[in-house]
């Protein structure tokens, strides 16, 4: 049995959940067991055969979901990681920069 | 227990896998039942605190997956569902294709 | 000078409105008219040096409304090529949905 | 003659070229005087009634081009503006990350 199938909110973790670059992480376990949670709506959907317009809505969904995780998770990492990595000065600064903006150029297209 | 939890490309459901809208369902299946894979492992990535920039891949990864099912889907509503309206005559045409075009502005933007 | 310097809502073209594809063609001119004026618009930003924030919201705001233009010119085509090609019959509304969706998928990714 | 020989896209600015926040600003007015003839272009399109899914890449195109403009100005505001205030301390930089990821957010959806 993995994770997946354990009851969200689990608090299996909680020990770390004070350190580390990410600014309340049960929040976004708890956002991405919802998120599985969905994927697994939306392959009962398929198997069903429900109205395709009903699934398409059900994936924008959880398009939208993912997308917010994702902004939110590059906002906590240019607080924490550039952030840091400007005030400690150096070329490591300019590292991250180009690296969050490769992130975000993906997330964009 | 769901389907979920089941091997992919279980042959439970075959013996509808060859009527309703949905042309090869099992491949809308197991891509889904990937996509699952996928939304379990940020979760973890996340639970790990891996590094930021390769969740947002992963994120991204995976949007784009789901996207392709959604455009895969909506292709076969257009030449099934719709053609069929079409062909029949009648409003029922126009009320599909508003209906698509309407899922089709919540996957654009 | 081209028609890009004329005044939008130009009744020149009047007399094509009403043939073709496109329903309401002059609301989609008016459209795209205000779209070249928000592309002029972010270039005098850029060029001003205006606050670069200020400059991704105009962006954004001119990618949605080329979105929403793309959005309809798509429900046209559905309503008219796609459903005139499946009442003639044949292979002509197959290969006008592929089409259709490729279109779809460069507009979602 | 076309657009890009108007008032905008004159020399009045060069002696401004070489500071501000914008990392090669030409660049950026070249691309964007593209971007405002691709519009012009689209325009042009509608108005002969060219072939529906003809426009659409056109749209997807102009679309793309945006985005990548938007990303490189965002990362040269996370490269200047935003590693600036880090680097002064204070709370200008969360406040710059807010706005940043408002913007991104903006981008993404």
């Amino acid at each position: 049995m993995t994770l997946a199938d354990t009851p969200s909110g689990t608090p299996v973790h909680d020990h770390s959940a004070h350190h580390g670059y990410i600014t309340d992480k049960d929040k976004y376990l708890n956002r991405l067991k919802r998120i599985e949670g969905q994927a697994r709506g939306i392959h009962k959907m398929v198997e069903d055969e429900k109205y395709c317009i009903d699934i398409l809505t059900q994936i924008s969904a959880l398009t939208s979901a993912l997308e917010a995780v994702a902004v939110g998770l590059l906002d906590d990492h240019l607080r924490h990681c550039v952030v840091d990595a400007a005030r400690l000065g150096g070329p490591e600064a300019d590292a991250k920069i180009t690296e969050a903006t490769q992130a975000i150029a993906r997330l964009v297209r």
